[in-house]
């Protein structure tokens, strides 16, 4: 299943709770399109804020609504007892992969990272994708620390931060000697995607693509097929919005998105978290205008 | 309440729960020293670890063992609605003041932590201390938001990082300048305290004062009686500690030197967190020794 698009939906949620038919009807909507896998409860997900109750629904959900594409489901949390009770609910709900990354509040330390997924994977009988995101753990892997981790029962791939394209190929062929034959590695950064495909990752986990599923399938194939001149080419048309993932953050942007186009409420982010501010939300709404993106 | 010393202690987690029973005697040792205040279920106390549940029993335990010294309880959580309940938690169980740092998950806009206190300080009926912790939460308070957020109901004081004792003076004055009257400043970083009180900070919140009172309150109250190289003498003294705070951070430590102490068991940390290596333990036990501190 780590091949070609992830799409990362969002969660929709405020606080009364999840909009579940809304997420349902997103992860329909990329199943209808055809992505070659659903990260489900991702950080677009915003599986952080939920409850164990509300992610164990929210992952019985999206399985169904996936409609036989397999499903990734994010198990993260600050504790580990927490994460295996994450894990048993994400493979009770048919998961076909887990995702997890080193969520910290106290700063964590290498040996303790290793500790975590050393006691997590031993409990997995589905693959683990290992979440390497600084942006929201403040946790720093070293290549060597992904080798060990990789080396790991059950690891199937390994999910990095993006990668300017001029240092794409160094970067991926540096760790992938680290890895184990087998492990994916897949890149993050929507804004750089292009870049990392075109390098030779072996997939893209995207948050863009869990709203615009076949513009990011258009990046995809192109690079896949060998085509990086037009990967690019389709991945420079979304820079107005790759600027403003820049600068309000990839889950605000894309929450203003989805509701220019109809397809969640307002507000659909749990406090402490808001939604955009009036401004921003128009040149949302112009960039996904100017792609050609209808609600 | 927010004047001297305010003792966090440890509250000793394993993968079964709380030892209760070694919270109560950490709590009562800090009411027999006679420190100014409690601050239970701080970043010492891994508030962020715990459950609902447990916060709130450890919370009466605390109040209880405090035998009428003022007790702050920590009640910081990632969702603004788990916040508001954790207050709600803390105000039943009979805490004095409640602590609230700006957990994040996905990056914090100003605007956001405003709303967060906003949301909170409005419910409240005790006071609020705001928790400046940026190596936790990552979040970076300006002055100018300290005071917006300084100017709202029910907030009582603001909980500052350490500061190097040549920039002391200027800064807490600057910070200072923004704050309403009658809302402390205390500072945070042990190995800075010393310098911090001596530059006119109303209060010192210590981790280590939450397992070595005496040691922390002869420093509390030299500085109080302006005899800032007294001050400074103890702080030199317990040297051996605040270089070990600086490696292996502050709670692994104060977690090893409460073993030492026989005061808690082993392991005494929620994984995935991890006690200290045998090496830095013997560095720990040389330390207190050192001190004089005996078991």
């Amino acid at each position: 299943m780590f091949t070609g698009l992830s799409a990362f939906p969002l969660t929709p949620t405020d606080e009364t709770g999840i909009d579940e038919r809304a997420f349902r009807k997103l992860v329909e909507r990329l199943a209808a399109a055809g992505v070659d896998s659903i990260g489900a409860l991702g950080s677009t997900g915003g599986y952080a804020y939920l409850t164990r109750e509300q992610r164990s629904r929210a992952a019985r959900i999206a399985v169904d609504a996936a409609g036989g594409i397999p499903v990734m489901i994010g198990i993260g949390a600050l504790r580990t007892s927490d994460v295996l009770a994450l894990a048993e609910d994400a493979q009770n709900a048919g998961a076909s992969a887990v995702l997890l990354a080193p969520v910290s509040y106290q700063q964590l330390t290498d040996d303790e990272v290793f500790g975590l997924y050393e006691d997590v994977t031993a409990q997995l009988s589905v693959p683990l994708c290992v979440y390497d995101n600084p942006g929201t753990t403040h946790f720093h892997f070293s290549d060597e620390l992904h080798g060990r981790i990789a080396a790991l029962p059950n690891v199937g791939a390994v999910k990095i931060p993006g990668i300017p394209a001029d240092r794409a190929a160094t970067r991926i062929a540096a760790l992938r000697s680290q890895l184990p034959d087998g492990v994916a590695l897949g890149v993050s950064g929507d804004q750089l995607a292009a870049g990392g495909l075109n390098a030779g990752a072996d997939l893209w986990f995207s948050v863009i693509g869990g709203l615009l599923p076949e513009e990011c399938l258009a990046i995809t194939r192109a690079a896949a097929q060998g085509d990086a001149a037009r990967a690019v080419e389709l991945s420079e048309r979304m820079e107005p919005l790759w600027e403003l993932f820049g600068r309000c953050g990839s889950l605000r942007v894309t929450s203003a998105a989805a509701e220019h186009l109809g397809l969640v409420g307002t507000p659909n982010l749990p406090r402490p978290l808001r939604g955009l501010p009036a401004e921003a939300r128009r040149e949302v709404a112009a960039a996904l205008d100017a792609l050609g993106v209808r609600a």
